[in-house]
């Protein structure tokens, strides 16, 4: 038997790549000799530099850099140096998970680290930069990111306001020439699944928001800067990126990098993984496919990554299993995307916290219960039962 | 693919029949054309008389009688003429079930109603009488149903102590003389799965007090009136049953029954039903046994059913199958016993009340889950995979 094991992160519990690890695990206990392959997925968060560099082949390269209240901290990117690529991550250096809860307020945080890893993988090299946009803890407009690869913002009184904090109502201008030019001579690529514009009831502020922890009553403020912040960019980039897919992607991070760097590409962060990694080759010569996510609801609203798959091995009449913490599609949903089967891991009554301390433990045993299953229909159909 | 369904009852939250119908419609669904054998199972409490009559074929007969309370209620037990048999539980009279919560207090209440439906079935002209032990809301030593079929009981000043209400400290002395004759000229069984002495830290009192709202401040005075009640029956019956096993069973109903009635014969609640229904010869038949119960441990801690079955399964080498709402048991204990697989019902995050409440669904969606795997690992070995 062989099985392509290919799981999104179960997020707030655990990696993409530790999810794939418990599968593994759980399928070889119970059929020790089945042939698996792990493709873990990535939407251009947290894991996709990791995912990158395993599938590829490269390594993880440390900087201490500022993280997103502008601390010094150790953050990596992947570098596969026979391509003189770089897989920078904003999760890595202006990810949320690097924050305490407290800690969690848009407002002054900024995504100054990421742009210095950009700045040494050019410093490396680099020909081609694949930049994962998720995860990240700012609402910066991505300016802390391009003031730390050259643009420089004044206050009213032309005063320079650069270094590792940014607070939108303080920046009246901004001078963009120095940029380091570079990031425009390369292949510049943003990997994300996130399709949202940059302002507006479905932009950066309103959806990301709440759960980078901007309270309700700090919304319409922290939007109306926004909006005049995206005008300044307008002006100096000479281009309207404002209603761009992907515009609000990392608190307007994708915004910046559109406006400024017109040799920008865009990829969905599943694609990217899974044409690195010959997915659907790999699917089209598997007998079943492992999936799975924290939530899953049939379509794609928490990921691409089931759905994505299912698509392509439907295509391929390869049967698709989706492992989740919480299912909350219908049957004829995952019908119609080529799922077989949605297997719940949590198995008994606890609270949301204590199955995601215990995600791992809860999916390894779920594959297990699952490929148990199996091994009984194969015991039962050897005794001439028809399943 | 015949599957014979067997579960014990979800207590709290759906009786045995109720199970075996939602694991019978969940396979259905999946498979339509299975041959599936209902033997809902029972262990002498709640669904005793009806599981019953629906294997042997038999009547419910409805009468007003007391409850344990003292209050007229109609409750049935199971007739089956042919055999002029009588299956009567003591939950269907004298149950805990029948008690809101703020009367659940067994000082006071009476087994009356019991004995008062083990009367008219002797009236009916029984000559088997099947008592199932199990589900009472009592502690009564057994005295109110005694006094239904003619004991005599008195206080201290030698007046008389009958009618729907026990408080054993009032009682000083007894006459068994008036008991019913006929009682003794039929065949009586017990059928319980309880198995605790009348007295001590393993008895009535201690063991069931507490589900039954006996406050722990109660327990030693409660405990000391039993012993001395059971003083008096030794006397009265010339017989020392105390420490007999089952003498705990229905707050003592199992003493009162033992020591009065030496023509008793005792009988497991598990295998009354399997013997009645032929339980191990459908097995033997069959391709795969589904159980369950609402919690399971891989022992006998929780019921008889699951286990029992799972023994008579093993001998016939015909996989087993347990749905639960909570396991407690390891995977050593569960293959010791030829289970095959433990399968949780509980699909994600909720509150022990919903699951209650929710029971039945979470039960066939399960079945239902488990089917399709069945169904899926059908569909790989027709491709030639091996499982």
């Amino acid at each position: 038997m062989k099985v392509v094991i290919s799981p999104d992160s179960f997020k707030g519990s655990m990696s993409t790549m530790s999810a794939a690890e418990q599968i593994e695990a759980g399928i070889l206990a119970v059929f020790p000799t089945a042939q698996t392959v792990m493709i873990p997925m990535a939407d251009g968060g947290e894991g996709t530099a990791e995912t990158y560099r395993m599938i590829a082949g490269g390594e993880m390269i440390w900087h201490e850099v500022k993280d997103p209240g502008n601390r010094d901290i150790l953050a990596s990117y992947c570098w596969i140096e026979k391509e003189r690529t770089a897989v920078i991550e904003t999760a890595a250096a202006s990810g949320l998970t690097l924050l305490k809860e407290a800690e969690r307020k848009p407002d002054g945080l900024s995504t100054f680290g990421t742009g210095q890893l950009i700045r040494l993988a050019l410093d490396r090299g680099a020909k081609r930069i694949i930049i994962g946009l998720g995860g990240s803890a700012t609402i910066d407009a991505g300016l802390g990111c391009l003031q730390a690869l050259g643009l420089q913002c004044f206050d009213r009184d032309g005063k320079g306001l650069n270094g590792g904090v940014i607070e939108l109502g303080a920046i009246a201008s901004m001078d963009a020439s120095p940029l380091d030019p570079r990031l425009s001579q390369i292949e510049l690529i943003i990997a994300s699944d996130v399709k949202n514009p940059l302002l507006g009831s479905e932009g950066a502020v309103h959806i990301f928001g709440p759960q980078k922890g901007l309270k309700p009553d700090e919304t319409d403020n922290f939007e109306r800067q926004m909006s005049r912040i995206a005008e300044l960019v307008v002006q100096e980039s000479g281009q309207d990126m404002r209603t761009s897919p992907g515009a609000g992607a990392a608190g307007g991070l994708g915004f910046a990098l559109q406006s400024f760097f017109p040799n920008l590409s865009l990829m969905s962060g599943f694609e990217l993984i899974a044409q690195l990694s010959g997915l659907e080759q790999q699917i089209a010569a598997a007998d079943l496919v492992i999936t799975g996510e924290g939530k899953f609801d049939g379509q794609s609203m928490y990921g691409k990554a089931p759905i994505g798959i299912s698509r392509l091995a439907k295509q391929h009449d390869v049967p698709v299993v989706v492992f989740t913490g919480r299912f909350e599609g219908t049957e004829q949903s995952i019908r119609q995307e080529g799922v077989h089967a949605v297997v719940p891991i949590v198995d008994k009554i606890m609270a949301l916290d204590e199955s995601m301390d215990q995600g791992e433990v809860l999916l390894k045993q779920a594959v297990i219960r699952f490929f148990e299953t199996m091994r009984l229909a194969g015991h039962l159909t050897a005794r001439g039962v028809k399943l």
